[in-house]
């Protein structure tokens, strides 16, 4: 189970190796590895060179986890480190509804960072790219005195008039999420105060979804072949993600709460305001959030793949701006729970 | 002059806007600017769409700059910096022989961090960018209990089959590079021990050639159009990237000290071993090294484009491995002179 090893390997150190042996051993293995469909060159010349499917546009999406703000190492592993580091951009593409294609990875770790953990986290990079068919073309090391930097771009393919955007929607749509909002949320809180009582299944399942999150790529696919244009994924939670929907297409969203779809386990342990707060205001759930024409949403909901994460109707675009938390659809407004943020600023 | 202001802007910090702020204002101001050729969908929702041109093949190429490693604050300003890091993307694109298309840009800063400098910064890469028709489409901004860290990834476009690469190489052929040697390694040295003499504008260029380089786009293009398909940059030096080209090509490579295009004033600032050291051990020129056909070299030279960085042949690959340094083509062999590394290792 190499997922379940700690940082702080034995053995020898970055500095011991040096940063171009580390990028050789990495990208060394990436190029035996074989490599991308259309990789005409890979890794360790100046740069990938890759051949785009005719007809596909491209899709670029690029993401940095930083320790201190993003993860800390004894909350995770390497393994499950370089896992996360793809998930994440892997959901921007499944938002766009696009097919992963590629990615390059840089990491910033200081110089006593153990070699064994690195190969760790390139474990799990390769792990989760082989799964998803979206391999390691090439990246870059570096040197750091400070916190460990790990920043990836993923690129996918598209049909160009498939495209799921923030901005496609209208007033009328009804909105959908993909899964189960909270367990993110729910596992970050277990894992900053781990006093929480909560069944151990439960609390594992929950950390799982923070520090192992799956990509809602079929479920993007799935959205674009069923008509849907506008869609998003839910990294910052639904509050913040359906008022980033709405305010791009130029409307406000409507949020019903007896609608959500949130794990019955939070309701057990937390009270009324924190489920809530956990599940629209906590994020790193990354599922997905389209906004769908009324004339559209009972074949989707029909017609949707089994296996795939059910969909489930939320709320709605209507006209105005912002985002308004209703009780149930028709009912009454309640007040915003306050949103969490890791980062500077709110 | 705005690239003249240095580090520590007046103002709101990156604390008082927040992280969603800085990168609505950066990727909001690229959306205004309009956008590269072929974007679908632009800054500001889950990713970038690009469609790419028919029959060409993308090229990707990511590196990180860290501050304490690649450069100090009271080094440089933000404007240049922001100029530096996508120039040195650039040059592998160059390397490549492709023309940019786009680039993505992750910068990591801590909270205390002056919006201004940001925006300097952001400035810079927008200069450049309109430069080299290279425009910024998306990237990522987050917070950093530690350095500054700016990471890009820049995309080009090349014709397949003119691709530039470093396994291109055989036995015979002629090494040349493009420009001056040496400039940016003594920059560096100034930047880092103000009490050399040297007259104060050959400083002033060392300095710019280190903070300030130039990406060798159409150098790059014209070696492809030549007939040339073994080529990369000299990012880390002349000594470390012709053994890297000769490595790939499985040959080695052999530089006459007597044919180096080096700056006049490195030799007169400099003893004998430190001119040599800095032109061909110290790196960052992101001058291109190509290895051209016997057959080819001629025609090459004759009808090199006016207004290049010029070429000039400074060795050749030979059956072998490694690098060898000569005094001239077929005198004595000398001593490699200590290869200087920022990064961790050597």
């Amino acid at each position: 189970m190499p997922e379940q090893r700690g940082f702080g390997a034995e053995g020898p150190t970055l500095a011991d190796v040096g940063e171009s042996g580390v990028l050789a051993r990495i990208l060394g293995a990436a190029g035996a590895r074989g490599g991308a469909a259309g990789l005409l060159v890979g890794p360790g010349d100046d740069a990938a060179v890759w051949q785009p499917p005719p007809g596909r546009a491209l899709v670029v999406t690029q993401d940095a986890l930083v320790e201190g703000i993003d993860f800390h190492r004894h909350w995770t592993t390497p393994h499950l480190l370089g896992r996360r580091c793809i998930a994440v951009s892997l959901s921007d593409l499944a938002a766009m509804g696009a097919r992963p294609a590629f990615c390059v990875v840089t990491l910033c770790a200081p110089a006593d960072t153990p070699l064994g953990d690195v190969e760790a986290l390139h474990g799990g990079i390769e792990a989760i790219a082989a799964e998803y068919a979206c391999p390691l073309i090439g990246g870059d090391v570096s040197a750091i005195a400070g916190p460990l930097v790990i920043d990836v771009v993923a690129g996918g393919t598209v049909d160009p008039a498939r495209v799921l955007r923030r901005d496609a929607g209208r007033p009328g749509d009804v909105l959908v999420v993909t899964g189960v909002l909270g367990r993110a949320a729910a596992g970050l809180r277990l894992l900053r105060d781990a006093g929480a009582s909560v069944p151990d299944d439960v609390a594992a399942a929950w950390r799982a979804a923070q520090l192992d999150p799956t990509p809602r790529l079929d479920e993007g696919v799935a959205l674009a072949d069923g008509g849907v244009r506008c869609a998003g994924d839910l990294s910052d939670g639904l509050l913040v993600d359906a008022r980033r929907t709405a305010a791009a297409s130029g409307c406000a969203a409507e949020l019903w709460r007896d609608a959500l779809p949130v794990d019955t386990a939070l309701h057990a342990a937390f009270n009324d305001e924190s489920w809530l707060a956990l599940a629209i205001a906590g994020g790193e759930d990354f599922e997905l959030l389209a906004a769908v024409a009324p004339a559209d949403i009972d074949a989707l909901l029909r017609d949707w793949p089994e296996g795939l994460a059910p969909l489930t109707v939320v709320g709605r675009l209507v006209e105005g701006e912002g985002v308004h938390l209703l009780e149930a659809a028709g009912g009454q407004a309640l007040a915003l729970p306050r949103v969490a943020s890791r980062h500077f600023g709110s």
